[in-house]
């Protein structure tokens, strides 16, 4: 009984070491196609170049649907553009801001207004400031030191988080509900550090929200230089006016769509894999690495399979989500219809961490779910060492697939080295040549090998 | 008796645990000081922007060593200048090439000679091109086919090795020994494909080296563009001749210097842990990653030190080469002096492959030195998990530090993302602006804590 026994075990460790080679192998050739045979980097020049930017409800959003639509039209078996809702808001020809000193010396500086702001009045507002390190000091300085004023939010990221997203997630309340925290209190307008770890000029947008039955008050980005600027002057000159000018504005909801393609399965047609990445962008810079990075990444896994011939057994779903950005109802939307449809999601990747190099992959679910699924792909840890992928942990997923997760679907976020992305992140500086095309390759490998895996084995999640 | 072991067992466990935490706790300030307080980035600016390109035997070179020797004497016990006799080669002003077809077209290309080159006679040479894939071509086409020919070496760098170092490996022969291979086939001239994973208009230089009693005959680098325009034309027009003109020059050799800066150890000062990286850099573009980063990396350890207060049992000794890029005098001369003076190394590291974000370290050292000293370091890896560095492995520790290999010394490289390190190496773009700031400061702590931990507990290697 015992040989037995220990026959059996030692088959399965044979055939699990075949499995491994075959997997080896595998992988390694995913990363050759998509390091010398890949698109990956050429679509993101022509959605970055040809297209650029492409915020909701834009012309250049619209262009990237139907280009979407017509690139994975030339990969998948089927392409669909799924309808949505989208706000417009469009930032206008007049964006300026100048900090008056008390001594009438005017220095300009370089702002922008926040997605979903409304502009100022014509010929634009001037108020005092009141420089604040956080939404939770509003409280105590109350309407006597906030009435009339423009509330300058100042907090930097922290520098010793080692991921930047942890650094990011500490700061952005003040830019998603600075203005809405500061309206109560009668301020007339806010300012907001820019979400960059590095100091520079460039101001970055990103969204922010009105809250209900609140007043809505013009807000804009400024830039980490512009910010330790004016921080230095307030203490110099606490009574120096800041004037800012803004055209910015909403207009009515759109529609658009998301860009939803399968690679139909082989064997369980019915059970999707999903691998997505949002199409839209802010409409500063061309929205490289958010998400232009992101969205090539998801057509290329497509793109790989399709070139090496490779046949998945379940459905493999790019899903390229508009409005991400200021949404999101890309999101919402699919993950209505899923429940609807009755869609089965195996796992949903998405990649919204830019084009860098592929440090590993994030796992989320609901509890238990993420769990699982961690412990699954985790067992593949050793099939990624050759390509220095060494990141297998808990972690968020993803805005996009993060919808889909009350109807207890595995989630996976792509995890890249993530030094860089806030340099570049909703700012002017998203550039296509900020995106370095190795990098950009060796993430769509990593992702592409992952849905390879997933494909192979299934995840057996109980849910 | 079995009960006194376990308690024993126990008692060690909890202890290494309390290690471990106080451990977990200074890496921890480490990151913290070289992300918040350090100076490498300040450093680096300076290195690059006040003093700029620094070729051995030039003027920027002295200033260099003049720089590192102030920046150490405000850090370390002591500070000393180690001469070494280095080459001294001047680019000139005139380097410029063309392709002149057979219909009379010219098609300017740029070129950059490599390192040593010998100049072309005024007015320049012209010559018909015969395009090769590696040095191992030329025995087979012989004389006959290579007579007053311009050999132009093509073979590209190969992009799906995932470490970029090794696919340049797999290619560096045809620059640095392309022209003495050439030469007594009677070619006339050699151009050789840049060192580049990418595909741009920038050429990269490099060191050569002639053979002994071979004809010296010119070469240069051209850039990947005008790599694979050359080839294309030549399909099209096999007799289309290069014109090559340049006026580099060889001088005597001149005096520089190592600069060494030593923290004295407080409990063995005999005891040395060296860190190093070079201060000489091409003299295209500022030599920031190559290797700006390693100097002020090498200089960071011991600011840090200083700064967190920490006084090293043993002597930390910073070295910054002289003469790496077409030597290595500097190290041929430190590990000559380290002889002599019975200097005893417990380590050395070397950084020298830019300032990108921290991977890990790859271990280096005589048969048996190597293997022991990985053991030993693998111990300490769980610490540096918290900082995304996960690689340690053997490999090659660098061409400095290479120099005290066999006097059993253990070796080690640092070893940072290597995807975009050939954008830029020995081209005019390897600027400071190339480099991030976090990733800089990054392995500045990552060298700094490993240093940190040799020094604290020692190695154990018989040698």
């Amino acid at each position: 009984m015992k040989k037995i026994y220990l026959l059996t075990l030692l088959l399965l460790i044979s055939l699990s070491n075949i499995a491994q080679t075959d997997d080896e192998k595998m992988l390694r050739d995913i990363f050759d196609a998509a390091l010398t045979e890949g698109q990956a980097y050429e679509n993101l020049r022509q959605l970055c170049k040809d297209i650029g930017p492409r915020l909701s409800g834009s012309e250049g959003a619209d262009k990237a649907v139907q280009w979407g639509k017509k690139v994975l039209s030339e990969i998948a078996d089927t392409v669909w553009l799924q309808p949505v809702m989208v706000p417009h808001w469009v930032r206008g020809d007049k964006e300026t801001a100048e900090i008056r000193l008390s001594d009438g010396t005017v220095i300009p500086t370089k702002i922008c207004a926040l997605g979903s702001s409304v502009g100022t009045e014509a010929g634009g507002i001037t108020g005092e400031v009141v420089e604040v390190f956080g939404i939770e000091e509003l409280e105590a300085l109350g309407e006597a030191k906030l009435k009339d004023k423009i509330v300058f939010y100042n907090r930097p990221m922290e520098p010793r988080l080692i991921s930047t997203f942890a650094a990011y997630s500490g700061c952005v309340d003040q830019r998603s509900s600075g203005a809405s925290t500061a309206a109560p209190f009668g301020a007339k307008a806010v300012l907001v550090r820019s979400m960059n770890l590095r100091q520079d000029d460039l101001p970055h947008t990103g969204v922010q929200r009105y809250k209900k039955d609140v007043k809505k008050i013009p807000t804009a980005a400024i830039s980490t230089n512009g910010a330790r600027l004016l921080s230095k002057k307030l203490r110099e000159d606490p009574k120096l006016k800041v004037h800012i000018e803004m055209s910015c504005k909403n207009f009515p909801d759109k529609e658009s769509h998301n860009v939803v393609a399968d690679i139909i399965g082989s064997e369980f047609p019915d059970e999707i894999i999903l691998v997505g990445g949002h199409l839209d962008s802010w409409d500063l810079g061309e929205g490289a690495h958010d998400d232009g990075a992101g969205t090539v990444h998801s057509i290329e896994v497509l793109y790989l399979l399709k070139k090496m011939g490779i046949r998945p057994k379940r459905t493999i779903r790019c899903v390229l989500y508009m409005n991400e950005e200021n949404g999101p109802n890309g999101a919402i939307e699919y993950a209505k219809q899923a429940k609807l449809q009755k869609w089965q999601h195996t796992l949903a990747l998405e990649s919204d961490r830019g084009g860098f190099t592929p440090r590993g992959f994030s796992i989320d679910g609901v509890e238990g779910v993420q769990e699982e699924t961690l412990k699954q792909i985790e067992k593949w840890e050793e099939l990624f060492k050759p390509y220095d992928i060494h990141y297998f942990d808990k972690g968020f997923g993803g805005v996009d697939i993060g919808k889909l997760k009350d109807q207890n679907i595995p989630l996976v976020g792509f995890v890249p080295d993530s030094q860089r992305y806030f340099d570049h992140h909703h700012a002017s500086n998203d550039l296509f040549e900020a995106v370095n095309k190795r990098e950009l390759e060796l993430g769509a490998a990593a992702i592409t090998s992952l849905i390879y895996l997933i494909d192979k084995y299934g995840l057996e999640i109980k849910n």
